[in-house]
């Protein structure tokens, strides 16, 4: 019996989780203040000050998929809210660890790794955040690491990059892009040289099932290993619109310590992990227009 | 008017900190699950547990020394409670800082430090800790040292080497050694070549009083400047009991990765600090053995 304790269920990669741990043969518990549909059960919960050793005793999860944590766009680079969500996610740690749990995955940040490097891998790239975010990250991390063993966990750490989606809540670049075009205004944007690696959101979540199904250890960037610049995606997404006039590059300032590439290695989710996207970069974009055309489709 | 709340007043350190507090003209506010007696209040309080936002908008102090941490001896190193000790401590900070405190000052450690380096300096020694510990402590100054000026915090971090005292409990160095010598039994010691910086506790505590007191910012090493081996200390105290056959070095294996030396540089605590012990290294042998003949001296 596999059954996952599931943080995060009501977030951009944690709702496109329940459906591929079922599909895994999962029971599966999701946990938060959110209430959460197409789950075995729902336990709401207040990860941040409930007792989370009573909750792990009363769910007894053989595999804790932790993928909350303050995330809301333009603050939580800096929010002191990621104290909070490194001291609770300690607390989950330790309460899984005492329940029985056997495998741990959380999810991880390229914000840990320090940006000025050319390549952020996970055994060699050092760990030097630019942010609080990064911080905590990081220290959940190591903690985490340190106390496995003691625990009896396995662990792994799937370092998100750039993800994209339909359910994109607004403050963020696809989102933002795609609702100036859809209002036919001009988009202002930076001179969008920077070089990221975007994935779609249902290889995200994809990939994190296939991690809590894996026996890999550590650290796993979790990125599609296509790298383009910010203006590439928003010319794509503004062909697909039909509004390839209406984009304004150079009118907004860089964020200040923003780097010009972050490119990650993905040696280890492609071999390790045996992942595969089901999305390339131009499919997924052309999934995410289309579907956010829909009135129906969740944007919070 | 200056309030503090002081965890950890029931500890080794700790308890020396009252007096040295209310003679600073601190309003001393003590919180922790033991009765702590000696100061203006003592607040019943499981750190761990409880709603630390409340505490502190119910003390508003205007200061915070955070003494307490999980320190059994023999088991602190690698134990579990790290984690949670780690989390509590990140909830407290957050807490005080909401509650408008302007200073906070808690205790670090030398485990801390890459142990490989010839001196452990707070500003170049890098911060690779060898033990789950160390790895706790980093993790809350690295945090505390990013969120500080967000919440309008000043703070110091001071860390601590190799405390002794009358009042130290069982399973540590100079109490083992003085009870062993005190029962007249032959003391199987390791070879003793290892070199420690060691201070008295109640220069550790007045240490920790004066940096509360002062705007110096980051790690400080609370630390003597007296570095000596294991051996010389053990003989110092042997020859203070009149015991100096008893001692059998060589007998007890050194524990894996202990360091050949650890040796503090204490400039920061010198000149900007402006801290000078009470206790040479002799003086306050002399003094922990004659205290510590007094059944009355608590040892626990």
């Amino acid at each position: 019996m596999k059954r996952v304790l599931l943080t995060g269920a009501s977030g951009f990669v944690g709702r496109e989780l329940p459906p591929l741990l079922l599909a895994r043969g999962y029971e599966v518990h999701s946990v938060g203040r959110q209430e959460v549909t197409g789950v075995n059960a729902h336990h709401h919960c207040d990860l941040l000050r409930d007792d989370l050793d009573q909750l792990a005793a009363a769910i007894e999860p053989t595999h804790l998929l932790h993928m909350a944590w303050y995330a809301e766009p333009g603050h939580f680079w800096s929010a002191t809210e990621n104290l909070e969500w490194a001291a609770a996610s300690l607390r989950l740690i330790l309460a899984v660890g005492k329940a029985g749990t056997r495998r741990v995955v959380a999810a991880g940040s390229c914000a840990e790794y320090d940006w000025s490097r050319p390549m952020l891998d996970e055994q060699t790239t050092p760990l030097e955040p630019a942010t609080l975010y990064g911080q905590a990250k990081v220290a959940v991390f190591r903690l985490l690491a340190s106390v496995g063993p003691q625990l009896g966990l396995s662990f792994a750490w799937g370092r998100i990059f750039f993800t994209y989606g339909p359910t994109e809540k607004p403050g963020r670049l696809v989102s933002d892009l795609l609702d100036g075009l859809g209002r036919d205004e001009t988009v202002q944007l930076s001179a969008g040289t920077q070089e990221r690696d975007f994935m779609h959101v249902s290889d995200v979540a994809a990939a994190f099932a296939a991690l809590l199904d894996r026996e890999v250890e550590g650290a796993v960037n979790i990125a599609s290993g296509e790298i383009v610049s910010v203006r590439h995606l928003a010319e794509r997404l503004a062909g697909l619109a039909g509004k390839q006039d209406r984009l304004a590059f150079g009118m907004r300032a860089m964020q200040p310590g923003e780097p010009a590439r972050l490119a990650p290695s993905i040696e280890r989710l492609r071999t390790e992990v045996g992942f595969v996207p089901q999305f390339t970069l131009d499919a997924g974009l052309r999934d995410t227009y289309q579907r956010r055309q829909s009135p129906s489709v969740r944007k919070d």
